[in-house]
């Protein structure tokens, strides 16, 4: 009778929950042991692990040239850790494994507690290269924490937490999961997890050790959302059944086809080195004096096509394509011929056709 | 506690029934007291009009050149009654409003006690012209009562029950209304409704006459699905909300876009006569040696696009794009594009580019 | 994308189809190969036994004693056979097997060519023992095909359609399947197999053999209501997975439970004879001078309590508590401590307290 | 297409989180743009009161008697606060108003900043007289902020935020909004809000700056859980339709229907003082020598029935039965008759018959 408010304390309940945590931590590419479940935002999952991991008023580097980049840097600002970000870098730009490499080399007392790096900057449709990240790290012999937010990325792009060796990683439940937002996964080393138990900071509802404590048995230390778990269970299932390779590579066929479609259009897109484009977002620069926000708008409005409009100082001068989840070649041949009817219609001429064309050359080998 | 199979006999019932019958019958543009909903597919709808109007073995006209009407004419067989073809439609015309007239005139002895049309052709991807029909019948001065399937027209395609004066029209919850099947709605005139209570043949599950005292109350003379009827209440409310004009015109923007599409690729349609093509559904000839089914079954094996079979003499012959209900441009944008690939896949180039720019053209007056 | 209404032609589809008559066809304990689904509510089942298996004008045998038999009387009738009613039966009586035996062996001429048997009369809360019908039939060495409606039985009571060799057995999706009405499931003998090859009566949507032509293959001959056969997929899986005898003995004991407490409320059933009480209704008659449909209406307004109303002549007369499908202990206490509540509400005195000590009896073994 | 991921940022939204905001308000008795809605459990409502509104280090005065006390002064603790229990209390008293009166007036330099209740105490079945204790610390012109947690009150209970002068109410959306876990709404005093504009503790994810800042728009900082917000439209709007009085009035009904029951079992409650019996939950002592769990368990594995178990030093000694939400009288019944068949298997002789019998009584005015 009470069921919905009450049998997560219920003998039945670790049932689900041990195999759920099993198989996102199989998502991730990491222990089931160190993978955690928080009732929150994806923006929560960048406070867990912060708060978990580094010391009171810690220092961190931040590649910092994007939206949920500064978004993070906020965050960890605001929790009262010192942020530096890794200077010369412009919206577009990737992080620079060469410049972290010489930046940790010169942290010769390693004040830098960790590193900070998105792995994919949904404002600006970058991708960073995490492994040779990673590399550059260990080349610096520094020890600071690699800490990744995955938000946009897991369950799209290719990630392998354990093998790439990254310290901490978040993602939500909102982007390649396919749920409603609400859910912060998060994974940890050894060594991060070794630091949760150490470090003194202030965290209650985001403290990890209670909810790993209880996740081992199969239960949360606070209510967590049934309907969550139960929708986690299926997207999980849903991408392992679909293979991990698979995915990745699917996400960067169709991809290819929206980037190849932008450039019939001859528009600029934000991304400003091939190698860095993302395969889950595309981020169109629009030209002078033509409102991205307009465009969005009336995509919206008129053609019910949901775009993503410029963040931060993209705001107004760009809009994005979105192409994670469950796409497929239709739903973008969709998507690009609406936007290119909406592009038009704002006084930005953008044809349909070409669009298509240059996507079916990808996806199908179409003479374009 | 045992609501669900109990409460269509509750004193609350009602609330619901009445007034979605009344905005059933504003959707037909028939009278609330002349429309009656069975628990059948729409092919159950074909029996309700046949048996409640005629006598037994009663003669009708059908025009016939599709797979629909081919499978009324077997019903109304199998049901006892005699049915004479329309002399020389191909499948591909539409029926002959001058060769109806002329062949009532010829029949003075009236034996035909009725004419049974069906509206929109899925098979063929025609459109009757029922006004044009019902004019032929009345300068026949012949009484035969006008039978319409309206299943894949009713909801999509303009129809006005009573302006248009036909007798009886049927359709079904899972095209137009964008339902699962399940549910037939008939409506008939007052000179129909005047028959279902003079003629004698054998009818039970599908006798009008409990079916429509109960309904003047709001209830049925059997278990109705409530679910179904909560759904009809959505999708009726939804269509009349946007507008039945709106509609009627939003399926006629997209289908010229469809043929646009389809010419691009030069390949013929099925419908013979410009006037008559359907603006709910796009029958597409193969050339010869290529097997459409093959080009169906592709198509939704590969890229998870249903189109529909060559049904009858068409099998194999060709295909079918359906362009009906909660469809837009985004949507035909990328099912074309997906149909353009599986042709040439199977061997019959087809440019998804050009089929693009041609609908774009039509939708968004981009030159082509 | 247009998969809603296309997809029941797919070659997908029979994966769905070929297993879900597998097993609906073991609930029934018949052979997959002798049952078909018709999208109809369970009165359309009545007709599919008629017409698919009777000559024209054919005499029937109906024991009589019911709403839902005279309703299958009548639907006989309007279909142009000839029902004769086993004589002096009332209603709370069960079909006499002795009575069937003595009418049979004097119809020497086998004027009868079915008889007809509610398995378990709705209305009455009354179970007819099909097996001691079928020894009568074989004790008087009739033909008469034996067809039996078990809407409110099967999935709930006992049946064994093969074992106990009936002809046609009809039964709904909306009562011990737990779903919204719309299927009729309808399953026969070889015999009666036969006899659907060679009768002549007019029929089209009832007509068995292009049903059962194309669900071999995994097909429909019109388009079926797809959420529903996946709703039919999950409830004959439950009740399998609860196993048939466990479900029957689930309903013996609840229904033990709910007739012991209408025994302590001193109210009579409708059934006359305590052996042949049903296991999945109870109907209880008020004392004269109540309206049985004001206790009914109030309960559903003041309790939110679904009773079902006494049918044909017992409207106002008798109120029913149906106890099949998903039920537990839990509920049934509810609903018999709510009816107690109406029933003193409406004059009628009736302990809550008394009804569920009379139920803890059966169902815990308590002290009542 | 990513209307799931990007329509928070939509012009459409405010339209849903406007009205919503308006509504919720109106739920607590509070002005709309004093109520935030953070993506968190109840739990992390903890964390935005004491983090927004009190200094690093700050005192809190915690009167404690139940786990849910003890919980939120674990969170004040690990988030830094110093945390003063009132003394002498035990699990079963309701704060008392007197003593915290009398413990204001002697901090005379006014060291704490705050007085932490728990309205509900949902482990104990306690509900604190917060007009009293409002008073009590008007009495001691004590100028602590008054903190409230609400989880298992609002919405079922009587609640008026600004009536009473509360200063931070949090309650979550599984209880009384009977919605999965996942929302925290937080409501604030004018003087709280003051507050949380100038300390200057760390806080991210649960700033209450951003959130009303957007809120106030009709956004929000991060991506909101949207079907969240539906069901959370659609529970407000069930409740304020009942109207608040008529909610609380249910509760009481109700409950004292299940303290009747649980008196004619001769089982203790855990509340030690007849007016402070929450109407919400009702937490029953076991006898000596029997394990609550057992029952809790068993009465989940045979009867299907979730009871909560003892939490804390109540583990094995308690059990309880909630009564909050949608719940009716048969429901109850239900419940009361399933809790005696679990509570009589494990050991402690319970009559289903005797609860029925005390619970009408009250609901019905039954001679018990």
């Amino acid at each position: 009778m009470h069921r919905a408010s009450e049998d997560h304390r219920s003998v039945a309940f670790p049932h689900l929950v041990l195999p759920l945590l099993r198989d996102t931590a199989r998502l991730l590419g990491a222990e089931p042991d160190r993978v955690a479940l928080f009732m929150a935002s994806g923006t929560g999952g960048w406070e867990v692990a912060l708060t978990n991991t580094l010391p009171p008023g810690a220092q961190v580097l931040l590649p910092c040239a994007g939206h949920f980049a500064n978004l993070w840097g906020d965050s960890a600002r605001r929790l009262g850790f010192a942020v530096e970000t890794v200077p010369e870098m412009e919206w577009g730009d990737a992080p620079s494994p060469e410049r972290i490499a010489s930046i940790l080399a010169a942290d010769t007392h390693h004040r830098f507690a960790a590193i900070l790096v998105v792995h994919n900057e949904t404002s600006t449709g970058v991708t960073a290269d995490l492994p040779a990240i990673r590399a550059a790290i260990d080349k610096a012999g520094h020890p600071a924490l690699l800490m990744i937010d995955g938000v946009s990325s897991i369950g799209s792009l290719e990630y392998r937490h354990d093998d790439w060796r990254v310290d901490v990683a978040i993602t939500g439940s909102q982007k390649g999961l396919m749920l409603p937002a609400g859910l912060a996964i998060v994974a940890f080393s050894e060594r991060a997890l070794a630091a949760a138990n150490t470090v003194t900071g202030p965290r209650a509802y985001f403290d990890l050790r209670p909810m790993l404590a209880q996740n081992a048995d199969g239960y949360f230390p606070y209510t967590p959302s049934i309907p969550m778990l139960y929708g986690l269970r299926e997207s999980v299932g849903m991408l392992l059944d679909e293979g991990l390779d698979q995915v990745a590579q699917r996400h960067a066929r169709l991809a290819r086809g929206v980037r190849a479609a932008v450039a019939a259009w001859r528009l600029p897109i934000c991304c400003r080195n091939a190698a860095s484009t993302s395969n889950t977002v595309t981020t169109i620069m629009t030209p002078a004096g033509i409102d991205a926000r307009k465009i969005v708008s009336h995509a919206f409005t008129k053609y019910d096509l949901s775009l993503g409009g410029g963040l931060g100082p993209l705001a107004g001068k760009a809009f994005r394509i979105g192409h994670m989840g469950w796409l497929n070649e239709g739903m973008l041949f969709g998507a690009l011929g609406l936007t290119a009817m909406a592009l038009t219609d704002c006084g930005v001429p953008a044809s349909a056709a070409d669009a298509c064309a240059a996507a079916a050359a990808v996806w199908h080998g179409d003479a374009s």
